[in-house]
């Protein structure tokens, strides 16, 4: 079956992909290949903790392709290559949450295996992932959207819950990135859900959980 | 108004005050002192996410007052005294979450303006915080308690689901911060919320998210 994703795709596909200048990967192909991931490195955690915070204004700057690639791998990377295990944990191990990547070009959906950027939707619909208007200036906003199909039988209700919780996991990894790289950072719980999952075109069985706004401090 | 918890604390206490050899703070002041959380220092951050994992095999060995007043401070501590804010944020800065530690001696509750443990019960209740049996041997089980009325006229279904969000933030720190320090650990999600809640007489307008196992790892 074909989704209504992987529809849109084909149909988009060559319009969305000179659409990418800001993060300097926007080649002809479909899969846009982030370079790897740091291997080590970053603040000493303890430091990183204590510049841990929330921050709402944003520099009129993209983020390099080593630091976004480098962001999505903190965030909810795979650090066990042999198990495709995790940087953080999911409600048995049920890995249901993938992270849309929102910029002024377009949505990219990332891909932890094989940590690749694929191509989703042309145009900025950064405005759409929070109410405030701080979120349309971000240079990323990161939507976590959860696909309930991984989480076996469990009520909607118990599988909001655990998609939440799980979120909270992966944004607290943004957040500590963030602190280390001396980026900003806010995770947002009120955005229009409905509307955005529209814009995304998300399937049925999936459903957004919250956003996070990630860029330079303005100033 | 006195709450059932001080109720019990004012008959229990001097009981409670014998009972924390483990910890090797179980002097006579009810409320605990930790020693300062450490300033600086740990694992470069991109080193602990690649380190980040759940261990559920722990040694029988307890943890030093240093590490646990480090791991406390990590998971929800005061990192900009100015302000009181938190190393982990929260809906709309509610702040509602409050750590329970559960050693083999008793129950303490953190509290992170001023960085104490208060004496809350005597005795091991660790294997009350999870289903699996591993949950009563790790040397610590923290239990993520919210308090309701810090999240205002919300529905319940609300407060919850943003309190288990809240947590995960807070469970993730716990994570690194073990990562950081070569402790193993595992968020629970699995426990039997309303017997745990009797065992810790919380309020009525408290409820349990998740318990987290940490300790050394065995072998």
């Amino acid at each position: 079956m074909v989704t209504r994703r992987e529809a849109n795709l084909a149909i988009l596909s060559s319009a969305v992909l000179a659409a990418a200048p800001g993060l300097a990967v926007a080649q002809t192909p479909p899969t846009l290949e982030l370079p790897p991931p740091r291997a080590s490195g970053g603040k000493p955690l303890i430091d990183a903790l204590k510049q841990r915070r929330s921050m709402r204004d944003y520099a009129d700057r993209p983020l390099p392709a080593q630091v976004l690639s480098d962001l999505l791998w903190a965030a909810f990377g795979v650090n066990r290559p042999a198990s495709g295990d995790r940087t953080a944990p999911s409600w048995r191990h049920s890995i249901e949450i993938g992270i849309y990547v929102t910029t002024a070009e377009g949505v990219w959906r990332f891909e932890p295996q094989g940590h690749r950027l694929k191509s989703h939707l042309r145009g900025d619909i950064r405005a759409q992932t929070g109410v405030q208007d701080s979120a349309g200036t971000a240079a990323v906003n990161l939507v976590y959207v959860a696909d309930g199909n991984r989480m076996g039988s469990t009520s909607q209700e118990d599988k909001r819950l655990w998609a939440f919780t799980d979120t909270g996991f992966i944004g607290q990894n943004v957040y500590l990135f963030c602190a280390s790289e001396g980026l900003a950072s806010v995770f947002r719980g009120s955005l229009d859900r409905e509307a955005l999952a529209r814009t995304l075109q998300l399937d049925r069985h999936e459903f957004i959980t919250c956003a996070q706004s990630v860029g330079y401090p303005k100033g």
